[in-house]
């Protein structure tokens, strides 16, 4: 029987050694290592977080913010760097979903099954 | 370089296999087999599901809620099976926890780093 943790860093070491997370590594570097596309970045980032915060607290969101960020999520596709970090970040996204459905699987068959 | 799937069935089985989660098995398999302690646990999950969903979607609880949601959590605390399985659920959801912050590391390194 393995053990639970070993298991967990194999996984772990899987995750830091693939593709998809050396293409985001690579991605997200070249974005953080240009003044311009970093702070491109961050503003999206955090513009992202408070929307999804005031969201989650059921705040009310202004249509000035839904237009705000609608014009840095403009702003950002149009950046190649930063676009191609977004691409990288949804790849590794889907990779990752599939991996905890994978693992979540003795669970979901537990209280699905009756 | 481990495969990325490989090893997470690997964990997976090692999720299915371990002490916490044959526990919860055993422990959720009782309350089930059982028609009363059953619907007991039911009316609980339902009821916090309610709760859950009402709170993300910003809308207002009413103390009339939140006092049946008391009286429930009071009521299942008190049945041996359901209390049993609810201890069971919640050492496994530390182990999960603690499997997903080993996982999740790579990119918390990645994103925390900057
Ligand atoms: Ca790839
Ligand atoms: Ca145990």
């Amino acid at each position: 029987m393995a053990n639970l943790y070993d298991s967990a860093y194999d996984l772990e070491k899987a995750i830091r050694e693939s593709v998809e997370f050396n293409e985001l590594k690579t991605a997200f570097q070249a974005v953080m290592n240009n003044p311009t596309s970093r702070k491109m970045f961050e503003d999206f980032r955090n513009t992202q977080m408070e929307l999804q915060q005031k969201q989650m607290q059921g705040l009310n969101i202004t249509e000035q913010e839904v237009e705000n960020a609608r014009k840095i999520v403009e702003l950002v596709q149009q950046h190649e760097g930063i676009a191609n970090l977004m691409e990288k970040e949804q790849r590794l996204n889907v990779v990752i979903n599939e991996l905890s459905q994978i693992i979540t699987k003795p669970l979901e068959e537990l209280y699905g099954g009756q």
